[in-house]
């Protein structure tokens, strides 16, 4: 089974701000190494035994981003579905369902997340792939590293396949208590927003619960424009789909999804803190610290100078500096809301 | 009496880096109000009618900034004694004396520091002039506000006038324990390094303790040349001159020295933290704060965002990011240090 990549790129670009920003979301950033997460996204899918051209579904504003990332890795095969509007996840994989090929099997990744362990993501896929071209719809549990409350949780399962199990249920963000609980079950894994399915059987999932998203969609394809490898959907039709995730619109709703638990090192960089421990922490001239420990420190511009402040995280791009405690960077949306009102 | 101000701009502009530079010491800056300190300095000596045109001694390099504030005072009657080297502030104060009448009364002053009480100043100096008129070497002593460890001290004797005393003695930069002894005393002031004398008395007293200086300078104003209202000290001879300051060159060497003690909310704004006693803390755009407190937070071009991060001192100006914990600010100079080293 020859698989289509299809990446999708949103995203506020809140969450890692000041360096990411809607004009420039995390995804296109390098902040985990010499390569930006969506090149490495990209990288995952580069052997053209296993993975056709892969299809691009992002935002027609951060065209420039992707064209200079996809060339930068010599990558001339991506299409590229663009939204003229942001419509969440399952109207974003409709379109790019609708324009493969209906037995096609489409691997959906979000192009902003770390997968260390590249090998056991290749073999996840090999364990679905079977499975999702005889028409099941397959999600990847991402194994469970603590007990976070920042992600849904997918509890498996008796097993139909080695390594692939039914989905028992689906549990919203958990608060901490809940969340301790489902880890010390064991057969609770992660969402983490990548998806194994054939187009047709996705297609045919939103006709029975979302058929008014799937005919939006349906008008934006079919009153769309193509520009060399681009492909720029009806705007008004497809401002016409109700917004919505994949997992609310279909996986949460269907009986033939299935869920193949994975464990590959898997971090969606949701906060500057969740980016520490993926930190690098390659030598910086721009930056200096005398007798401080336990601090994130990001420049892309000033110089930064700390002497006796630890546990902090300092992020400067451009002309905005972000200073937050360790352990608290998820208040930085009230940064970007506090602006926002602002009108900065 | 009319009495004529010399103001000293020296100063290394490390202590309140990254804001103050070699470039742009301190005085230089507008740190406490509107108007920078060397501004508010020359504004305590306006009165024409009590005082002479002032002399300014200060570095070649500094002559833009001088040229410029001077103009926005519309001061026109300034002289400038410019330094082609520093040698510390007994050489300048001897070049400004050369260049007065033997029996012009001085009042020496640092163009960096703050009198928030400018009327308990003057009526210090109508205290010491007659006496200084007469010969004496006055130097005015800081009522202390706590047992700083951070300045000299000046203990005084025997009253030879009312509200001038005799000095018992001066006391280096003391450790604690003296410290708190000396104010428990109740007769230690801080030597403020303000002084009031006759230009012969001090240039007498050079002869006496420090002819090779004496010497040093008297060929350089020999040799001096002059544009307008400035004077450049010839740079070989003035080189020549031994480096000291006033206090260790002539005033603890003198029986012609006098204190007049005087409460006139002084301070040196010798640091980040003395600075945030006269914090005015105007609002600026450029600066948010969520659930913080007791910041000291300066930029002079980024926009600093800090979330739940308290006890900093945050310092942004032009390419260099400061930040250090309150309490903490004379660690600066490490930074300084540091960056010298990298040849930053």
């Amino acid at each position: 089974v020859v698989i289509t990549p299809i990446l999708l790129s949103g995203g506020g670009g809140t969450r890692l701000w000041p360096m990411s920003t809607p004009q420039r979301p995390k995804q296109f950033l390098a902040l985990t190494g010499a390569q930006t997460m969506f090149q490495m996204t990209l990288n995952r899918v580069s052997d053209r035994s296993r993975f056709a051209a892969p299809m691009i579904v992002a935002g027609i504003n951060h065209i420039k981003h992707i064209d200079a990332q996809l060339a930068e890795l010599g990558i001339d095969d991506a299409r590229q579905m663009l939204e003229p509007c942001a419509r969440n996840t399952a109207p974003a994989i409709a379109l790019a369902a609708l324009a493969c090929a209906p037995d096609a099997v489409l691997l959906v990744m979000p192009s902003d997340h770390v997968i260390a362990d590249n090998s056991a993501f290749q073999a996840a896929i090999d364990v679905a792939a079977p499975l999702a071209n005889q028409g099941w719809m397959i999600t990847f549990g991402i194994t469970p590293t603590g007990p976070e409350t920042g992600y849904g949780y997918i509890q498996s399962g008796p097993a139909i396949a080695t390594g692939v199990h039914t989905v028992q249920r689906f549990v919203e963000k958990p608060d901490a208590t809940r969340a301790a609980a489902m880890i010390a079950a064991g057969d609770h894994a992660w969402n983490g927003g990548i998806f194994l399915f054939r187009a047709d059987a996705y297609l045919a999932a939103l006709a029975q619960f979302a058929p008014e998203m799937l005919a939006a969609c349906q008008h934006a394809i079919d009153g769309a424009t193509y520009q060399a490898s681009q492909i720029h959907p009806a705007p008004a039709a497809f401002a016409a789909a109700p917004s919505d995730s994949i997992d609310y619109a279909v996986m949460e709703k269907s009986d033939k999804v299935a869920v193949v638990p994975v464990d590959m090192g898997w971090s969606d960089i949701g906060s500057w803190d969740a980016l520490s421990d993926f930190n690098t922490s390659s030598e910086d001239a721009r930056i200096l610290e005398i007798d401080t420990t336990n601090n994130l420190i990001r420049t892309n511009g000033i110089c930064i100078n700390i002497v006796g402040a630890s546990d902090l995280i300092v992020v400067a791009s451009g002309n905005d500096l972000l200073i937050i405690p360790r352990g608290q960077s998820q208040e930085v949306k009230r940064v970007v809301e506090a602006l926002k009102a602002r009108g900065g």
